[in-house]
């Protein structure tokens, strides 16, 4: 590269540190709550962006917390293992053996591999399940989903110590009762809540989808920002339907409850985390307290 | 019972506990390394007592911190995967899917039982892998055993954080390089060198004997306390041998490192713990700089 | 002792100090004031006893604080000094004589030999009299009683300072006036007090009797527990009367403001504290603020 | 600007915040002595982004000092009040009324310029003079230059409070003796003494060349790096001359003193402060301790 | 001088430190806001003593905060610039030169001087502008006006932070706005808002006259103490005029606003502040929030 | 008293507040170890005295420690308990009774005197005994004396703690051994103990002399100041002799162990501790480490 080349980028690359220096200053010690979940997780080079992503939130100053589900990952054991999963009403029906399974699948690979993507960096993620110093107490959902869980209670406390010491924590969201049973929870249920419990500025949900769609079949409908009475009416009117339901439901949970905004990002676009953050325009949706809240 | 049993019972328990009262108060604040495994880690019920041994340490001022291999639950999920072990001068030769296998079963299965039969008293323990936070900086051992890796490093901090937080760390020994590739890595070794990492007084190793027999053969050739010096001997002169050697080898380093002492326990003793450090007497054989050294 | 012996030994002591764990648990960090008199105080084997329940309390995680009086050696030096002790309404008429003579044997005399008692187990307790800092402001009960003093007010930060220092305060129950006149308080009131003031878990009072009874003439008739609505009836029914009257109610005023719970105990079982603190039975009387509180 | 544009601009951006992440994560805590003077100073344009540069420094987790001159400006007040400038050996012989005028320019004029064009990003600059807390003892250089000073010492403690509380110390190069007579210094002298006491990291000296050359004719002449060893040989053979060897000698005993790195930079080039830190080209001249360091 | 005579100075130094006693316990990490200005700013010998008796203030344990204006300083340099200076109702008229002007003798000059005289006691006072981490929002107070501000906003923190570090702040009445634009804000307004924000016991305002006279031509009408309630009494109907109200409003401003008290001094007399604050007679006026506030 | 009278003596306090304040500032945060004894404990004015320049040193920012006898109260306990007193070579044979008398006198009333006549001041002072906290470690000094002790050991940490608190700890000089044997201990020797533990600035040692005469019957033949090394030679050529060699001997030891200077003053003298420290001339001996210390 030529000198005049090289200072072509160098230059490019100042103005584009100096057009992010709002944002940084704006979210300086935010505490951000990063649902990881879907394609994102699937594919290594999206996750491995994640990865970078998440470090460099940490490095200009704001607190990342990862909380990662799994199911194709634990489907893939069981099928090898030969066990069958079985689902009633789409939750996973789980006994003694497959909690078993998840909790390895969960803890001690899914969770592995993003504390290894982050650590690249520097010793800076640590991996803990819900079960780690009473983080997530669960109980359970409903008898007939055996060892399926909803989240009881949220104790924060070892996550704010790891935030204090610059650490990025990293959650696998398997909680237990006071008898030490682990239960599987829903990771999207476990982000919104850990988000409260930490009174976090942001809750970042990775989906599959470019955002929330007023027609799923068209990609321009796509709703950039919302405020959660709106997001309420249109689930109530039915414009919002399906697989976006659980989801929504966390992201809206999360927002009345304290959260300074929800996000809706599309986890396969690469650095998708980033780009919502770091400029005006946004490109998934963000859900606010009031109609009138920051653009997303 | 009878209110005079009830007293008899209370005065008994009041003498206990008064003689427990110098150990109590010699160990206060003493950090102790736990290395778990054997016999104790595969029956539930041994593994029970050793999380109330280590719940009680912590309740009388001690700091424990567990460390952990599991080496048959490895070899278990790998049969049922239909994956051969290969072994080569009594080592797993370790592929990816190997080590892939062994940090599952290790962080996702071991370690959480632990940290679950400890969490039954309370919030305390949080189970960590070697990767967090770069706790343990792992090196290949031999190019023709694939993952198996040596400890390059030790980086307690974590530890130092969790500890002095009150709580119980539980490690893993899977280590990572600066790629983040995992590594296993020989669980005595790794609690050898947590211990001297941790500057810590103990490191209490649980085995399947009852601790060093000068006659293998006979139960009451049992070495109650001896020093480094007098233990070398014994290994130059080929009195002891065979599958305790790495083990004298993590004790002896610890001791010559820093370490106040090290200690060979029976795993299938219940309690062995507290039997060896609440009493005068000591059951197993504790290793010292000198030959002078404190009654194992 | 045989090695089987010494073994059955070794298991029996694992065995109390796990039963013990729960309590341990339960009264981590907890401050505990110790009203210490009658014939615990006269008889050097109870003292000793005494000393070494305080220190055991400090070792597993509670935060004793001693309070003493004294009535029986002041007596006995204003004996030796010719000095005719004169009693109004059952209090000692204090002349300015009199109370140096009772502040010296107090402070001089008592609370020493309880430091001594305790420190022989390190350096762990430090005596203070209420002048101390501000500790206890006094003020006159009745002209014509002298420097017989009531608590105006207690200032416990120096009592906390020490207690955060891991030391055991041992307090004299002298108080002073702003002019720096020392004043002869009732050790009961002051226990009671310093328990509010430091908003204890518990205050634990030592009397000569096994608790309250209902029939002073049958030791069966002891209350295990009761609440303060319950034991306020009893008073005002007259079926408590007498000597116990005064003890009772500074229990109740401690526990009415704000402490825990309220304990008298017989002084002259040896032990006494921690047979009521370490067992499910206890063997006193315990006062809590609502009828369904822990057993005594 | 279309969807599409948006989305370019923001992959852009997110791709050059990511390049930046390895500078961030090495700088992370360092401290960064800014010498400001020359154009830079003067151009309000190019003042502003020195400003913005050591506000993003700040950001991005760094910690800058700023420590600035203002020969011109001083001479322009000292021409509006009709006072003749003296030079002798190229220094401003200083009479008292000068040393005042001085100080009033450079404490009440230049340090509040660079102040407030900081804080239109917020509460983050204060302004001092190395007067203020004991910063800078100076004395006299030579007699016939009156109050003309040279460092005799740094106490570099109240400059560690405000980086301590995230604040932004910039630094009017004016000194004072034991009886408060303030002395006008070097700024050059200034910044690198500071940066030794500061155990800084990097000091940068902006100046109106593109750093130092080997041929003052010959831009492409530039040296990139250099070590110390190096750079005094070129002093000593005179291929290095004129008006840069006093920032040469103020360079050199930083970096010789133990400061990581120096920076010759071009203060017209904007941001130039960031192209050097935050490029692996760079863009001046820096001078490492050994010839093998980091490239500039 | 003889030892007898060196003996009685010496008994009357000690007589008088004992009769200071209670006053230094009383005001014991007191914070004191002192504003400073007229002719003990004019007058260097004057100068020398309030340095002197704010130093004494913070060796006794108190937190004295120095704010100054300098309106003669200005104007002189104003005049030897030729710039005429323009007042309408009594308030300088104020453009872009002017403030510059003056923001260069208030923090360039007057500020420095303070700085210096207090700073031949040791390294103790750090000057500062309103300017400096946004410790005076200011506002115009009128578009004919120019830059005459008024105060926005007072954040105390950096006063807070160099008062824990055991410094002297020195504050300049220059306040800015968002935009960095600096403004003249009248200095009795701005030790009133200080005092306020820093929840000062003490605002003391020197002036040129005795204190409060009910008759200004009468000396011996001088008024000790008065309670905020009659001070506004003597305002509205008239009793207190001319120059002295804006004095008054700030001094009842800050009072009512949770000030301890405040004190208008004759700062022609030398030590006055100490005089004041030391003696139980007090020799200006002190205005108290309730009639029977302590005695000035 | 006439307003100009008042004024008058306003200023001259004053003044002598700022001749003091070079001295102020010289002892900041230093700490003094006050030997009290001899007529100054026995005459209650004295008494005022002496617990007034200790709450004043504190007050102006010194760290005072008081250390404590009281021979001739013991002796007047013993007399009216009809115990004869029995000396062998100087030394008070003590017996068992005889030093729970000696305890009970030092700790239950001398020291409780001390800390009155402080606290009038407001809640400074606390009472130790070298007892509490381990604070001196005394041996036997001679099996024929008894109970006479030497000091073994000084551990500070409960007088650091103290200090750090800004109390005033008042220590009376019983130690007690490993079983918690009560020793009692010559007091000028524990107060240069103590104050060598603490690296104090200043021991000082009030008697019932002016200080060090060459001439013991000549007033005038007072040593002002003087090293360690020509005080050795004093004593060695007998110019020294008697009763003040104990003293000598203290506070040499003192200084040679680092103590910066100790004092012999007389404390018939009222506020002879302020009058040496707070005045040029000094008015009793100064022993420094070297010929050329500051004066006494």
């Amino acid at each position: 590269m030529s000198g005049d080349e090289a200072g072509a980028v160098g230059h490019e690359r100042v103005a584009v540190l100096l057009e992010a220096l709002p944002y940084i200053e704006r979210f300086r010690g935010a505490t951000v709550v990063v649902k990881y979940g879907g394609n994102a997780m699937v594919d290594p080079a999206l996750g491995r962006h994640v990865a970078d992503d998440v470090v460099l939130l940490r490095a200009v100053g704001l607190r990342p917390v990862v909380v990662h589900g799994g199911g194709p990952q634990i489907s893939e054991l069981m099928a090898r293992l030969g066990k069958q999963a079985e689902f009633r009403d789409g939750l996973r029906v789980t006994d003694a053996e497959t909690v078993d399974i998840a909790r390895m699948v969960l803890v001690g690979k899914v969770n592995r591999d993003i504390v290894s993507a982050i650590n690249v960096h520097g010793p800076l993620a640590v991996g803990l399940s819900g079960e780690d110093a009473g983080l997530i107490s669960a109980s359970a959902r409903h008898a007939d989903l055996g060892f399926v869980g909803d989240v009881a209670a949220v104790n924060p406390t070892i996550l704010e110590r790891l935030l204090a010491e610059d650490l990025i924590p990293v959650v696998s969201t398997i909680g237990s009762d006071a008898e030490g049973q682990p239960y599987n929870i829903n990771a999207d249920t476990v982000a919104g809540a850990v988000a409260v419990a930490l009174r976090a500025e942001k809750a970042v949900f990775l989906t599959d989808v470019p955002g929330l769609l007023t027609d799923v079949a068209d990609p321009t409908s796509l709703i950039s920002a919302i405020s959660t009475k709106e997001l309420e009416a249109l689930v109530a009117d039915g414009t919002l339907r399906g697989g976006m339901i659980p989801k929504v439901a966390a992201a809206l949970h999360a927002v009345q409850q304290g959260v300074g905004s929800a996000h809706l990002l599309d986890g396969r676009v690469p650095h998708v985390v980033l780009l919502e953050l770091f400029s005006d325009e946004g490109i998934g949706t963000m859900i606010t307290a009031d109609p009138t809240g920051e653009p997303s």
